[in-house]
């Protein structure tokens, strides 16, 4: 996936449709808030460790594509480079939690 | 951005310290909801046509990279290819939302 | 709990602080969104069925009181009666989940 | 509204449908995301100041309603006495946000 690629696509998309008024960072980031929800709604009464189904995977493979979607869009209008913030965090995460203290332990790094 | 290497380098993160066992999709999908909120937070009491400064974009920037990790990382785990179901989903809004139908209204496809 | 005497100490409260330019609906929908999701943080990575200790209820309890002081503030906003909203929708759910059909089956009531 | 009532008519509704086996507080937790989420999805391409329209309120009102359910299933399951827990609040909320300091900036305390 070359997100340079898709973010052009949804740009000329929001702009054939004249929908760039509606695209604020604060309405983007609802609608993030909103498909999160719906891929957490999928599993809201299931097991957690239940394997998953084809049926279950299918629409979790929809939600996780328009959650992608508004992260990318959100991006472009905040000129955020995602590529670059990602790996920022990756390193911050590596310092934040060293193996040999957050081994096994789902704690935050500041109660660790 | 490369996705497939992120991947990689999360999964390895995530076995390094022994996280998998609460990496269920159910988890990573409460993950993504609670990044999601920190990321509307930035905008809780803002306008919405105020132009970002820097502050807030680095705010955002490092709130976006997390939800692309939890993003990706619930895909490792579901097994699904994040590039495949962006474009498939894209494919299914240019044919749900037609230009002469959408242009400049803000509602959903059964709406229109 | 008088949801009434509530309602007018939050109304004052936020009087006092000349708060009430920044309490759209939208607003407070979206404070909403992240005091539930600070809620949700509490049991990210806790099994499910694990007995909460006090620790958990007291971190909990302080969320959950958010959750309401937004909920009636929205609610005062909107200009919408609580009391009558949740008792109308008590008697809609009696009727879209009969327990014949709906016992023991976490099913939405369009798929019973 | 009693909430001591509606509390007891929320249980009996579940124990009739066998559904207790669902209501983890952390599943609860997640039932309240997806609720609120539904009540930012009425507002997500709405101006902030607009007015609203009956139909907006009507909509709202449910989701108000859902929202409400969910908080009281989850203080009885978690054993909350939610009155004791929002009049705590409002009187720390009091000493977070002096009048003199707070007045007229939406900012956290810990900011202010």
């Amino acid at each position: 996936m070359d997100i340079e690629d898709i973010s052009k696509r949804l740009t000329k998309f929001a702009e054939d449709r004249d929908w760039n008024q509606y695209h604020s960072p604060k309405n983007l980031a609802i609608s993030l808030a909103i498909e999160v929800s719906e891929l957490l709604e999928i599993f809201q009464w299931l097991p957690e460790n239940l394997p998953s189904d084809e049926a279950t995977k299918d629409k979790a493979s929809e939600e996780i594509a328009d959650i992608l979607i508004y992260a990318i869009m959100f991006s472009h209008k905040m000129n955020i480079d995602i590529g670059k913030a990602v790996l920022k965090k990756i390193e911050v995460n590596d310092k934040k939690y060293p193996v040999d203290k957050a081994k096994g332990i789902a704690k935050k790094y500041n109660e660790l």
